[in-house]
């Protein structure tokens, strides 16, 4: 099984960034725990982080013929691109939303998510644990786990 | 450590209700599921289905004194009830919201929960894993797992 | 063929509580005229009436087993109760919604029901009359007469 | 006694029209029902059916000094028809809508309805027993049996 | 000079239907007060009445050759008609819009007019007057008077 | 008879101000074309221009005693100010709101008018004639003409 | 003189829960001083406190008979809760709604008040005061003073 | 192959209403494009404009059985004719909706079409040629040239 | 202990004014119960009654120095005025807010208030005894009676 | 004659994704089909497609010179990039905006396009041929048949 | 050249109020700045503070006639008067407006600005200097740099 | 001290595009002057030009460590980019958002900024003079002038 993490625009700077919003760790702490996890779920992952959202669509487009789903968190793209909800749902593969923080309750605009709608599953506010989260998710959602 | 599990309104369905919608997995499952889980963090949990809201609320207001979090899946009270926010707001005790489906891409009215800004996280659209994942999300909080 | 009849909140107040809106028939008429009239049709009837929405949670819940459909008026959980739409719902059974006054006339918030769009039909302004027009519609739904 | 019955807009096609949504009643089958209904309640009916708003409400304007009531399926016009819902007022007698399908549970635009906050009483989805039911209402309302 | 004088749907009845908001005079009234109006100010009228929105249309479009301006009351049309507002600002000709009710005072749905923002002048609210009120502005603003 | 007649803020630059929207009449051209017609209907008028909102309230509340109505060109305040409404509302006469351009079509908080809809009439986009019109209007009204 | 005093949702909590918002008296700090003032004004007071909105319903309509008004803080119930505004508009008794912070200063969803439209005054933002206050104003309204 | 071209109100005008907005080709010349097309293409057109609504409605119901398609400029129908929609939509013909102007960057009441969402496909602001790339399209699609 | 005691516009006119709305006592007889209750709880009050938001918000300005609070009333000026917020938040002393008639009832635009959510509390709908009630409420905060 | 031919953001997929929604073309199909219909016209094509929005508005700007007209597919950036308006408006060039779907019947957020009200013309919902259509009437408007 | 500077309501108190809002410059020191920059650009200023809206307004008709623009901090009037815009755009003088505090970070009531469309430009959010670089910004514009 | 100007999309065409909204002066003008005001005030300035989001977010990250703030016009993405908000709040440095046009007096999509409200501060409208004046306030705040 392989799954690609995309973490999206600014997330570089997590660590750094308004750390009483995104927390301390760093986005390299972020994808060693998703590698060891990974490697306890026997899962193959691929990584990007990308400042550009036709990077990310370019990524996503190509890497559906080698990948099972998807792991995403889109950061401010979130509301604002169409583009990206379409390049997701238009590879036939699942993926999943995740956020450092809890977007729901912050300021009014980031109520809306363009991507949610037609995820598989989301996990927001438990910071990196987000992403341990939403990657076992998807991992048991692939292995016909019930998940609905 | 000690959490609650509370079931809201028409959970005691699950399996037989909308299975398109909400799994097959019955709430025994479910409740089987989490006590496995609860077994491997060394966590006790204590559960409680009720459709009536005033009873969610007794029984939020009396576990204060015994628990050291909630996982709640309100069902149909996310997007109606102030008095439950309240609630969960007015105990000092961190709470994660979970549903079986992905609500944000349901009705429109289901786009707005009470809870969720006041949430410390939320899973939706795993099923039975969502239960799983938000027991993990709230232990790894309550643990100083880093989260944010 | 078993019909349920539920009376949400308030209906038992009815006839003495704003006549000028709700009419002079008293609850109790309401159920003797129903009674008279599902004698007729030949249909069994089982009625609740609770100002608690969990009750009727409960009874809907509870009833799918023995009725072949409900017959509801919501009172004014109609504008706010999703937990009752999401119990409607779930159960497999065919539900017709009345009301005595005709709620499209009245406050801004009257204006959207939760039930209504998940009904089988409404039946809203006639008084007394609107429920025997809601129960001869819903069983001639059940016994087959062409209803759309 | 004596009624009129309107057919509004597109209603020439039922029976053909999207039967999922209108059913598989022409528009012969309503008329020949309500015939057989109103001869049971001594009741005279005149009706007419038109595509033309104009014609509509020449006929409102007209038919005032011979009837009591009016049973009107205004179609489409219901959501968009002040005039329509002028020329019912206008004219001092009591007036029932009725609709076919569930208008409440199909697009958002069929919500409102410029007729029913104004109307005795409304009785939608039920099909062809939508209008059998709206009869027996209007007639039980101007022959005083208790409807509010 | 020569000006149209249109009467939309349901004006027929005025006089007879809701005296409390329309007045009670009757559409001859009008008529002649209009009539002695215009002798005195040396303008000729022509004058329709219809229900049809489809025969104002085709009289405004037939009109245009005759007439320098048109005097409108379009009743239930003013809210809802697109069409007529095409027609009117497809015909080089100024028109007022008349009302004998104050419209603004009214049901939400009456505040938006289709044809106020593209007419010359609006007389809203005196009854029969604002007929003979509007004809004059009309008229001033035909002959030059300084209405701007 | 007497009216009292109110000129509200920037009414003292017309003539200069804005004349593709206001016109080229000064405000001692509409001022002297009031009295010319008031001296023909037998109507005393007092007037008053002020930028000063209290001003005007003020001159409300003492005028009451003296006159038998009002015709008021509110200016800006027409969209905000409570405090006016309430002013004429508060004095048992009838007023009549006057605007020399059409507000329904400039922009979009014109559109609302805090007094139109407690007015006895309205008159707008006949510049200078919008006055005369009015006090024809308002007069009429005092003199039991048939106006509604 | 009876008076009611209804204690909604979450308020056997205050004291304890979120005291920067509801301050440090508790429920019985509240009832105490409601007492002492209710002796001084010749009062009778009967007291509930329940989170069922479902018990206080079935109160307020048996209480009817024996009280002359209503002191109600309806906690969360205030803006969710038809039910709670049908149940009191239902019984003829005026009622008070008081609210110990000031809640047209949080969140915007605590901006309608469902009873507020309804009541015979409302008292917000005083704590434990907000509930003297209001009782004082029942009791003035009950005994005639002039408050309106 | 038969197709059924629909002018809808004001068309009758074009050529010389509003030269600015729809261009200076007149009916007759978009019909005479039309023609000369149709028969490039084998297609034979049937032809109606009207003002009323109600004739097209007719018309449309009654084409049904001869034609294939229908290609429709709507007019100022377009932004408020549910019972055009429901027509359009209840006989199993696609059609395609032609603007001469581009509505989109008119008037804000012009951004909405009831038609366009059910539309086999839309083509606007290409004066006369929206009609013939309209009829291209059309025939392309019921000839089964790849059009989605 | 010193309050400035504010009445806003039209408020001369109170006992005349809507007796239907805002009862029958005068100005004077509002004034008469503050003096006396002021004199009970030994407080000294300064009044101002104006029409003119500006003299308002200069006697807030130059009060701030001798007085410990504010009591108003600020009629119309409530829903509109942003300049007189600002006023009552650039003094540092605490105001209360108080309407003779329950504002939250009446006309849509009466909802909002600018200065309540700023305010330390607010009375509405007990005529007269709002006065008297808002000034215990602030000078019980005033002297550290608990108020929240 | 020149026309620049840009494909956006996830049209590098078509034919295999969505294929209900975008049909079985793909992009190459397209391609070859307008440079064929570009040959019958005299036209030379340049194309570009790009999941980048920025390399897009690079290519418009660096296009202008060498190009008489646009004709656009501008997919997810329809909705949402007011910087590829700008960029279009900024050239002094005509575009067309084609769709493959019928945007105007999809989600609800797809039906505003930032690009239509701006554009010389839009043709969507037939697939392939909305690239064909658009292009003929891109051709149509540059060599002065009439548009409009 | 001349520029007339408006302080707008409450601004006399800028030093004292809110100081972490507005800063700690007093109005003196703002004009005492102003006077220098002024003298430095060769300008004169007249200026004026005011609570009164009327005094604002009748100073700016009356200003026209001496000064070449205006510079303007109109407070809280700048999210509520049209009267204000009205009186700026009715002289034939540009003007800037500016704001201490950052206005579109604030409250949602003052992200409307009633004259910054008609602005010549606007500053926020820099303190006294949004008077020093509003000055400049108006001088370069009156003075023929390239500012547009 | 060292500052970052960053011209957003589109920017590198001013002086040629649109020059009635955007001015004659190109960017290298800008560049130009700016260079000399920076001179002037001892500021070392980078400059970066981009159509590209994805290159402006990498820069902004980037540069942090080298620069004191920013000067941004973001062009289009100013309403639509909360990708671009992030990046600015991310990084520890003010940043000043200036437009060349007025951007409050556009099209309505144009007056909501993502980034004005957790800017330093904005100015709009004095085209090219607009960067001088932002980098002047920019430096003022940075070097301790009095700001707010």
């Amino acid at each position: 099984m392989r799954v690609a993490v995309i973490h999206g625009p600014n997330l570089q700077r997590i660590g750094k960034r308004e750390p009483e919003v995104y927390g301390t760790d760093s986005l390299a702490d972020v994808d060693e725990a998703l590698s060891a996890l990974a490697a306890d779920l026997g899962v193959t992952l691929e990584t990007i982080q990308s400042n550009h959202e036709g990077k990310i669509i370019d990524f996503i487009s190509e890497a559906e013929a080698r990948v099972d789903g998807f792991l995403i968190n889109p950061g401010g793209l979130t509301h604002t691109s169409v583009v990206l909800r379409d390049a997701l749902v238009g590879v036939d593969r699942p993926f999943v939303e995740v956020h450092l923080s809890n977007v729901t309750g912050r300021e009014d605009f980031r109520r809306r998510s363009y991507l949610a709608p037609v995820a598989a599953g989301v996990v927001y506010g438990f910071g990196l644990q987000s992403y341990l989260l939403g990657l076992q998710g998807l991992v048991r959602r692939l292995t016909g786990a019930s998940v609905s």
